[in-house]
């Protein structure tokens, strides 16, 4: 008898989900288009069939309860509120839809913050208490850990930091206002950088025969990594505007670590080493020296799913 | 018998102290000058006969604990480190110094963190389990709580909102780094934004007739109650730029409010007004309408000992 969580993740056209055992290992992994159910109901249905499709390829497993990863996902209320990329409209009480399907306990929160709870349980963070995860993708997302414990806020959705005004009319973002911190600092602001550049710069550079919507953050690295000067200056040019918000994190909670996470950090040294310069240039000089800048001890592939299970055991163990 | 815990607060010049029971009466008050005392042991000696002298001069007071509100206090290791107005150089270790001489548990952090604690426990936020306060004096203090509990951080120094760089390149701070909030959102900046003001327009106004170094927030203040142009316009705008920091701060732990403490908070309408006006304005849509910014519900004067009596009483529920 092995006792498993269903860790979930809800994307816009997909959804994983996966058993996962107290010590973080993944038994059994399955995918649903989520695409393909518009009404949240049948999606609910075809979720909890699936989830028991994996159980019935294990042998004596024991379902406990599942986390759900999801974009604009409310802890408090276990609700999916006005998700953009989502067919479901309005307000969504999926939690509540799902524990009665299948009469367990079901939890649920946005990508990023399972992403901290995974790295707390299963990754780089397990024994450090006030931690930051960043999640450099399209978007900047990010989970704060402090004392232990996940940040949600009055209102459940605490931790926007990819909203952190930067530049005072900055570029457009997203949510409708400008100069927000992911437009700067995510794979999405990287690519923006380089079409700035490129319009200021005179240097050749084989960025110039990409279209700009073809452009990808691996690409810049790519680039990067063979001294393109355009590549080179856009990353350091990303990690000083990152630096800066994660400078204005540190004020904020005084974190051991900062994780940064996601398709940007993959990256690595091009990355890593410039934010740590400017962190340390930049920080307030009580807390230089007090905070590491370091990549997620969790791999990509499997860090949705295990976020969603880390959420589903730490409420578990509530 | 009555239990009361002694709330102390270490300033520059001055220290004050006072009895304090369990529902926030102040049943005595003291007064010691710090600067008299430029060795902390003796310091310690001549706080603890005051303390003594206070319990002395009431009937059936038992003192259980004390708590101290200091600069550059760090509350995890019960230390003033590195503080700037003080004779005491170094790392000091105050709280162990005072427990040995009362033989009492002895806490400390810094002023604004104090200031957060005697909100929660005795003033407007009772019932508010998530929220921010905001000192706005020389500088710019605060304390954040979350979940109940106040942000210490890994440092213990959590809660430095005032050193949030919100202007690239911006104004001098004490800190050594440019456009740090406190710059500009406290009684200085606003003092400072009337100087720069009054290079810029030609209006004129009744605070050209006073020297730059006599100006005060309440002078200011006062020129705006008569409608003068420019201190309506410093107030406007250090309102903006104090939206801005307090935007910044809602994304990160969305608070159910955020309260304004302070010599520049009792300037009342001239400031609650815009500031909640550019909040509205600018804050991420998710948390448009969730966050009130309020007064502060404790009195200036009893402000600093009810803080530092409301960390003892919460040491002593742990």
């Amino acid at each position: 008898m092995r006792e498993v969580v269903a860790g979930v993740d809800i994307g816009g056209t997909n959804t994983v989900f996966g058993l996962v055992d107290m010590d973080g290992m993944i038994l059994s992994e399955g995918k649903l288009s989520t695409v393909a159910y518009p009404k949240v109901e049948d999606f609910v249905a075809a979720l909890s069939s699936s989830v028991n499709e994996l159980l019935k390829g294990q042998k004596d497993l024991v379902l406990r309860a599942m986390g759900i990863g999801a974009p604009n996902a409310n802890y408090h209320k276990g609700t999916i509120e006005l998700a953009p990329n989502l067919a479901w409209k309005g307000v969504v009480p999926l939690a509540d839809l799902m524990t009665k399907e299948i009469n367990l306990p079901v939890s649920m929160t946005n990508d990023a913050n399972a992403a901290a709870m995974g790295e707390r349980r299963f990754g780089a963070a397990k024994y450090i208490r006030d931690f930051i995860i960043l999640t450099l993708g399209t978007g900047l997302g990010s989970g704060i850990i402090i004392n232990g414990e996940l940040v949600y806020g009055h209102t459940g959705f605490a931790g926007e930091l990819g909203h952190m005004t930067i530049v005072k009319d900055g570029r457009e973002c997203g949510c409708g206002r400008k100069g927000c911190l992911e437009t700067y600092a995510s794979a999405t602001g990287l690519v923006r950088t380089v079409s700035c550049l490129l319009s200021i710069r005179r240097e050749e550079s084989p960025l110039r025969d990409i279209p700009p919507s073809e452009l990808t953050s691996r690409k810049v690295a790519e680039a990067a990594l063979n001294n393109d000067a355009i590549a080179l200056e856009a990353f350091d040019y990303t990690a000083r505007m990152l630096a800066l918000g994660i400078v204005n994190s540190i004020i904020f909670s005084s974190p051991k670590a900062i994780f940064l996470f996601g398709g940007l950090a993959q990256a690595g040294d091009l990355l890593f080493k410039p934010v740590r310069k400017y962190v340390d240039e930049m920080v307030q000089p009580i807390f230089r020296g007090t905070v590491e800048i370091l990549p997620s001890g969790i791999q990509e592939a499997n860090a949705a799913v295990l976020g969603a299970a880390a959420l589903a055991w730490k409420e578990l163990s509530k």
